[in-house]
């Protein structure tokens, strides 16, 4: 029997359904019909404008000019994770140790670590939605199912019922994913709804998978927002899955951290291993630059954030075809036109139409299919042209 | 009930056995006995004591000066992905697409996700050993069974027997990992052997994982070993598992490439983006340098390796105790010791005593047991040194 096969389909058919069934990005679906567009606005990706800047980028070429070339420590140099306590103990206001820190290849390594640490085939997660669908995605790969609460929509903000996350727990429940400040909600979370899913996830002895990698985007002038840090154990059940990304403009290094309990800490090291086996050093260096040296480029783009926030929300408010509400944290206003329900559909016109990017709502599961997602840590004379352009296609 | 433990036995045994089980590197374990001891001379991990080159260095500098730290595309660059197509053209004498070629964040993660798209719980992987133990753990984690298949070793050589090879296949088998020239072994298939495998393959329809990784380094004067390419249909179930680490001194930076049949694209973008959603674009710049102009660099290091192989074969069987033969290929001496059979406790002795550190041959599975691989892609008065001292501690 020779089953040599030329064609492409029998070839996917020949694949593990997991991998067959992961999806396209909704987002990047978009992005690919639009990345070569002159004149493009992109407000679509959770990435700013500004690039990296030059402290951070100085730390790796010293790095590389020093050799620093070679296979290192799959947890992380500890300069690193000692840089990673720094930070932690400044920003929370009580000791953190360096042993609770493990460097990985990105926040998205990180989410799938933490979710190939407790879940695969048979288990459940529970996800308040719309959500940041690669969380979900990762699941599908390790052959667990997604179990999506909606949140509730009113008046242009997001709110979530902690009664119907609770019902959505069953016997194969293995966690819950909380990320506050939300993608793309802009939900954030108080210290008492923290302590109240935490209380939760004690009950029913299941893990939090927490993404707080917005927590410095909170536009009320507090430092950070509500943390599980606040009302946690050390060793409570948290794993933390957290990136460089945001804070530093350091989408484009792929690197972030999980912060676990130490007592995990082999298991961690092992998946590192068996899945990217580390970090380049050179861009490990960077990273303690951003750490130790970054408050002030933070504080930037913080306040940049604000006022593109601003810009957004008054921008939107003035078509009378939206509806929407400046969000409490990170850096998305998610907002719904009048009379389209196909996000897919306008996204992929509105590239067309008027030369801006967004995210289609679709691409974050229950409770979104009908808004998009708008990226507002950019320079204002960006968002002041791109709200102009949406504001004419919007009323054509 | 209260299930929340602040005891770090219970956090391990609430997680998935996949992960639990995840193996620690018997190779990384030695590291870790003796990373900080001074003057030690490290033969135990698969890389060379040159940094990377300049010219590789300049290009990321250059990419970071010029901003480029932003989110790129998932399959890598189009730039990287028409470099590699340049570069497997040249070296295999016939026209390569660039569609073909798909960039990871290693070798290890072209390993993870290769596994990921065929193998999970239920499934079988054969793997002629011993061999590169992360292959199997990835397996592991992701489900799946390895099917170990000891390679023969009659004085001091590694022969595949494919009979054996064949009987190993399952109704259960998705596929054969085959690594020529090999890792520990230095056995190198010829092409009636890849012939002969491919032809195994394609009768029980079942897929292959080709890692030529080390094809540049065969020391008969070849400019490279013979190859899958050399004998397979582009649309033939394979997946070449590949990294920059070794032609290029690259093996801190973290970057690897797949290539696979076009009509899997879609899937392998899905793969990337689920697990670390890209490779920095000041990493693939580099790669390009390493691929356009790195012929020079890779003659060198493939000079300096073949003296290396010499020093250290000629340097151990001095010493009467041990059997071994030179490899065929890659940069790795596995050799036994006379009346030593537990190589996990002989590494870690002769960390202590002859301050050189080698890879214990327990950690690459059957038929690997009593040996120890030692990597001589290292400067000659290094290898001289360490061949002193071994011949010491081995007579002491």
């Amino acid at each position: 029997m020779n089953m040599h096969a030329p064609a492409g389909t029998s070839l996917i058919a020949d694949l593990r359904p997991e991998a067959r069934s992961a999806p396209e990005s909704g987002i990047v679906e978009v992005v690919n019909h639009g990345r070569l567009k002159p004149g493009l606005i992109p407000l679509w990706v959770g990435e700013g404008d500004l690039p990296t800047p030059e402290f951070i980028v100085r730390a790796a070429n010293k790095s590389l000019a020093d050799g620093e070339t070679f296979y290192t420590w799959q947890r992380g140099i500890p300069e690193l994770r000692e840089a990673l306590a720094r930070y932690h103990t400044a920003l929370y206001g009580r000791p953190f140790v360096a042993d609770r820190f493990f460097v990985t290849g990105s926040g998205m390594q990180s989410v799938q670590i933490a979710v190939r640490m407790i879940a695969g085939a048979g288990d459940e997660i529970v996800i308040p939605t719309p959500a940041w669908p690669n969380v979900a995605a990762a699941l599908g790969v390790a052959g667990a199912a997604t179990v999506c609460v909606a949140m509730d929509f009113h008046q242009g903000r997001f709110t979530l019922d902690l009664g119907k996350l609770e019902a959505a727990i069953t016997p194969r429940t293995r966690a819950l994913v909380i990320n506050s400040p939300a993608n793309p909600t802009g939900w954030t979370a108080t210290r008492d709804e923290l302590a109240a899913i935490l209380a939760i996830a004690r009950k029913h002895g299941i893990w939090i998978i927490a993404d707080e990698i917005y927590a410095r985007f909170v536009y009320d002038g507090s430092a950070r927002a509500a943390s599980f840090h606040d009302v946690m154990e050390q060793e409570d059940r948290i794993l933390f899955v957290q990136t460089f990304s945001k804070n530093w403009a350091m989408t484009g290094w792929r690197i972030g951290w999980i912060e676990a309990p130490p007592a995990l800490g082999q298991i961690i090291e092992n998946l590192i291993q068996y899945s990217t086996s580390g970090s380049p050093v050179f861009v490990q260096r960077a990273a303690i630059a951003a750490l130790d040296e970054g408050e002030p480029f933070v504080a930037e783009q913080i306040a940049r954030a604000k006022e593109g926030r601003r810009i957004i929300a008054e921008g939107l408010k003035a078509t009378n075809r939206v509806s929407l509400q400046a969000p409490d944290g990170a850096f998305y206003q998610f907002f719904a036109v009048d009379g389209r329900t196909d996000s897919r559909a306008l996204a992929i016109e509105l590239v067309d139409t008027a030369n801006v990017g967004l995210a289609p709502g679709a691409a974050f599961g229950p409770g979104g299919e009908t808004g998009l997602r708008l990226c507002f840590a950019r320079k204002a004379s960006d968002l002041t042209e791109a709200v102009e352009r949406l504001q004419k296609a919007l009323s054509a």
